[in-house]
């Protein structure tokens, strides 16, 4: 049933991205419900909840991907929260956007450093 | 020493991508020679010999950001190989090219899914 | 229910892609089942199905995004088949094609123009 | 002439654009000149002022190619302004968005619906 | 007139790609006649004629951009010809594909490092 | 030895990026001193000192790759900065930034021209 698989897509979601996951979905909701449904359901429902890879490895691929991306910097921010969130240390993920040197450019290293630098002020601030 | 980062390099490139890397070593000394030099010693060298993240954890990050880029399938295709060299499961490599579909693009998951099933092909057909 | 999303993103995927879509997801089947039930589930069920757009104006839409990215060349293919399929003339794509030369870059634009070709030239074959 | 694509092109930069066009085209004149007559002759008299699309079918295209690329929102705003200015209803622009999140990347789409409504709340706040 | 911009950029399309830029042209010819214009009158004739950058610096821009998008693969192979009929040497263009590896990505350098290899052979067989 | 490439890149890193490229070293410092240690060693060691190339060439190279990628902005910046400090006129940049519409996209040409008009605009102010 749809309900369910939102209803799993919103726990997935709530449990990996907390605030920041929340406050991209209620900003969507005002301009394309659709979207933001698409995301819980599809993105977080479907795709996060199934077991076939731990989140700790979903969140280093997830950093990877749009740290070589480069052009997603407000969704690399949320997912190097979530990163944290569901336990990988600030060593580990420094060390993913460091590897990205070799795969994507210097540059989206550079720029993934960065934002990430700029996530555990805002976390420290928070405390 | 030179001598050190391009011997603890090759080592590392040997570990992890086996007669495929070798290979494109192999084929950029002709053309190139510091390319090639440059890879083994700040790629494998310098940043896949560092101890702050796991060899699987890195493959996982190197599967994602090569699929998710889109462009680079020869690489991607190195990279199939050396994470299930460095103990990733099936399971878990098609896993990460099926979450690239929320990251990435639909057409790159697409990709990299096909890339995957030659290089399960290719391996089988080696036993 | 998914059997519903499955059924009408099917029946989408044939009036759309016809052959050449069916051959795309009977490929993936064997590698990834689950990949290739998201793309009929949510891509032709969730948004293709979708009555806000026509689909000749989405298959203007995918023509120039796929053009546009330039790295996804068997999708823009089965896309370049698709919006002859619904409707949209020889000159609307070619023109499409040619309007990315603008958007994106003249060698996107160019690949984008040869893929096309390729296109013209296998369905006048079939016939 | 040169005179007459430029002509041309500035009559149809006018239509399409409005203000936000001319604005970007009297900013780039002040740096590089030779840019903004290029955007006019080539960009707006050689391919927008063709009759083989009309001009809804292309700023669909452009909204959809320009949301996929992800790294040109001071050009997207241009063009969804545009697509309202030629026609595109609000629902079938969201549509085009939405649709991004099959062919480009969602992150892709999510940019792109956040551009959209700051589009809209710029316009509603104009009236 | 149009025909001076159509004549001068044949002659500086003679003169940088030689051979390889007729072939594109021609084959561009028989699926749209107007792209091959628009390249030749926009790209030769109102960009690379212009006195402001020489020959040399032009391929040197060209083989650095067209390395560092990497899904153009076609469109580098015409240019790492020109590159070497303008007076570049082979050593200056595969230090520009090197140099990419900092700022596009290693797989983009080793792609167009390759595509260097097989432009230098090609050269080398028609002698 | 480690410490001579640490020196050839650091003295390499004043004489092409001055102040700009000192303040992002600095910055990355505090979150990842090896991604700083590695671009001085790697990128102005191992690169920017060979002799295959000069400066003003490899400043060439580096503003056409990233106008083109459209998704590095600060280290365009920087780089636009460097090509003037190494020699490149005001002109042959404008130049290059205006070649990269045939090669890249028009909207990064663009965004790569605002980029340059803020870096004169800077250094006027400077003096």
């Amino acid at each position: 049933m749809n309900a369910s698989r939102f209803d799993i897509g919103l726990m997935q979601l709530n449990k990996i991205d907390g605030e920041a996951g929340e406050k991209v979905i209620a900003s969507l909701q005002e301009i394309c419900p659709d979207l933001a449904k698409n995301i819980i359901e599809f993105g977080f429902g479907d795709i996060y909840s199934r077991p076939e890879l731990d989140l700790k490895s979903r969140e280093i691929a997830a950093v990877a991907a749009l740290t070589a991306l480069g052009n997603c910097q407000p969704q690399l921010a949320v997912h190097l929260n979530a990163a944290l969130n569901v336990g990988c240390s600030e060593t580990e993920i420094k060390e993913v956007i460091l590897q990205m040197a070799g795969y994507a450019e210097f540059p989206a290293a550079i720029n993934g450093m960065f934002a990430f630098k700029q996530v555990l002020e805002e976390r420290s601030g928070n405390h």
